[in-house]
């Protein structure tokens, strides 16, 4: 957990997408940025999911990212609970390699948005980047930390092309 | 409404979503089984869909059938807050047809089950014969009256092609 | 097998989906609900899948789980076989994961209806717990222990993410 | 009907599959082979596909051609049923146009083969003219037809774009 | 255009998508947020949306909604090209529905996210509701005619199924 | 090569798909039908495929199975240009799972048939059986061998379901 | 037809894709490049295709669009049978909006390429585009046409939003 | 790098990449053609994008392949930024094999072309050589060399099966 207090929270369907999101928790991490860990199924414990959206905004959470495969309501069913801004990440799963999770989670009815990532540890990392610029529209030191990720990916990005 | 004790009720996530499930009141009608109508959305309205599960069991419900589209949650949602047979209609819409309802509502993760029927009207006749099927496992006039509704069912399926 | 009579048919297309469907087994064995396994091949074996069905209300079964790959027809055809209830367990496969079973099952014309769970061993312990939940309504003891499940499922879905 | 003894029967799962299938009828017609159509349902009247099946060969029948759309299970029950070639043609749908059909009718299990056609009416005309391929195999006469039909059909193929 | 100052950047590849774009605009006006809209396509005027997005800062938008179809390229072009929170909102198209819309926004690479929303007007209306949770972390006015909104959404689902 | 005059061509795009169409091969042996087996590419070899086909019924051959993957025009290629029977049989691949080749074979428009099969190993299988079926038409040795090998395969349908 | 000598030569496997086609007919015209249009199905016609390609480099053609639609084999045959650059044109259909004829285009296996434009009308007006692309190499008049017709591209793409 | 004055550029989003693409440069290395390889990101370096595509024509380049996965913009961008013809290559990907970048690609708005080639390590050597067709227009250098490559492509398909 990181030492600072928790603004993102990651809340996750099942442990088993743990490996995947702790690539959101490292993000979040690197640009100094506050946040908690917890697993709560849409569907397995709905109340836990209730009590983590209306208590978020008191525990200074500004924004939920939401992490689940298949039929992935995680995401909608938090977006339904509170009025922060909710991040979806569909699992990657077997069917179409988790089409499912993305159709589920995207495609929101008008009135409750859910701001869907890209599958899997891209969208994990996605998600924190994005929470990112978020809180960087207000805190000036998150801004500066994302601007210079982001310079340093460019440059990260080699030009030449790996020998064999 | 029928006028006998609704035993089954219809959940619905829109409006809109109505003159398709007409389609299984009127088969429910025709069985003789009682049904109550309501719309409520997981997303816009989680604290109703709550209630209505909750208070189920109580007002003698014994089959709840959902009908969402889009990321139909709905289903899901209502499968997590009662231990009743949830059953589950896709709507139609404009990805694939309605690709992403039938995917959010199928695939749900081992442990909370949703019973997904054919999309949109085949769908809504078909989980009031659903429906139907349970009830008459211990409802003997359900029985008679669904076997009579196959038999007539096949026997009206003409043999002859129409004419053009 | 159970040892208490069997009121829940698993039937599969083929061998190979016993490792996959053991899993309801093992699931209704949990919950005290009697089961018997078969093999049947709503292609290879037709006139044994007629037999089954035609023979299913007598020998007591009250529920019939059919799972099936590919042109997955075994659990429509079950369907138009009994006016029991009828859930259908996609495979999964190598044509988009499975997509095939799941739409050759799921979209049923008006009708015969097939509730079709989720795909794999996920839809295998579902449609166990939704045969479950079908009994329950009739049998408290099975109730009980169905509640019970869901209470022990709640329980055992950890809050906190495992390390790494 | 045709005048000539039907050497090919034409099974439709729903009356509604008749205007397309007639596209079928009038492609055998004009090649001078004899058919039958009828409309049964491998699911509201499997009894009637069954009995249909038994006596096709007694009948004369020498190929089958089975149209059904949604859960498309009519070609693979009626290939189970009898050693006659039986061609499918899936019918157009809502579900991505009717890929629920293509996919439920095409992706055979190995044992019990069935020859898919192309979608809708394209289908029909085609499973017509590969009725006449394999009759054409020992029936000089379609084989002189079909082979006109094949010259008619290349030299009517305008090389010319139309104009606007 | 809103008579208060744009915050809202709302970017479209086409001035075809105006009519669904328009929901979105009328959505924050509702909420008492300034935006602007514009027309810049990825791919016929580039250099238009590197201005767009390099000058967006300084003239105070904090969220850019961009919607585009087919190859949806808009969002991501300009996600690259600012660290501002970009949100996408692919548009209904032929294939499939717009399914290569929805893809080809969704599935950002890791480094440079996408907010992708619904498709179509959906899409749009959520995209503003979405930009306005944003803008209600720092902006009390905001967040209360947020809340007001959700609310009187919930209170605007009619429990009651309308009439036949 | 089968010891018997071959009246069945097998025709692959490519070496990497006989692993797959030996399949085919092995049981047109085992119903004592005769068969060649060749690589042609309707891409890279266009004239060997004319040459083929034109060569075809001169030499005997009543079916020609064609294999194919990606976008496997092969079957269609072949269907073009011979009036025999063509049977396809699309390999699976990576896209979704071979989801390309079974819609490059399968939707052929009005005109020239193709009688697509099941993908892969499955596919290749039910081929040689629906050839056989062709071929038993006329031919009381092989429509014995045919019900035979339907009959064992019927047997062969354990009921039992192995132990774990 | 063009007044120049055609340089390239516009395929289609229908004379009911001449409406699509003659957008990319104009959009050559208005860049000065002489074409020609047929009507050539790789099915019905395969003759008539090969010959077409077989006398295109002596006619003078450099890039040959081809259009199909369905099992859209077209492209991939022409492209057997010429070294010229063959660009295809998926039409748009009835199963998934078109994926079959897409995906059936542009998979081609590694040896033969078919450079695959969008869907439908914009496919037909971005080959044309692609053809202007390549003769512009070597032909400065082309490029000074194609350059203008991207520059008012660019300024014909409104910047302001279209009113109500 | 090969050793002539490069005329075709190779661009690639990720240097993930590589080991794909080398099969495009292989490729026209064997055809005597002159090449370039650069890794550049849509969207972590779009200025190096546009620097690239700003001084093509400068350097000499002709051809650009541009190879990308996922929301696969790379070619798409590249187009927006030159005249010169773009060919893209989609990468595959976990989403239904790479259906996501093959749609990301493919389905270009009218105006800015991209001639979308085979998926992976087919659609690297197909860029190639659909690159060496255009050259070919106006080397006969080259066009000799890709006739060679395609005639001994003939020849080295084997006609005979490899034994198992």
């Amino acid at each position: 957990m990181s030492t600072t207090d928790p603004v993102v929270g990651i809340l996750m369907g099942s442990a088993s997408d743990a490996p995947t999101m702790y690539r959101a928790a490292d993000t979040l991490e690197g640009l100094g940025i506050g946040y908690e860990m917890k697993v709560a199924s849409a569907h397995r414990t709905p109340q836990r999911v209730r009590e983590y959206c209306e208590t978020a905004p008191g525990r200074g959470l500004k924004v939920i990212i939401a992490a689940a495969g298949m039929s992935a309501h995680l995401a909608g069913v938090v977006a339904a609970l509170t009025h922060l801004p909710v991040l979806g990440v569909p699992m990657e799963g077997k069917l179409a390699g988790g089409l499912d999770a993305l159709l589920s989670m995207c495609n929101m009815p008008r009135g409750i948005p859910v701001a869907t990532m890209s599958m899997g540890s891209h969208g994990a990392v996605n998600a924190a980047l994005f929470a990112a610029a978020i809180l960087a529209l207000e805190d000036d030191a998150v801004r500066q930390r994302l601007l210079a990720y982001r310079q340093q990916q460019s440059e990260q990005t080699e030009e030449q092309v790996p020998p064999r």
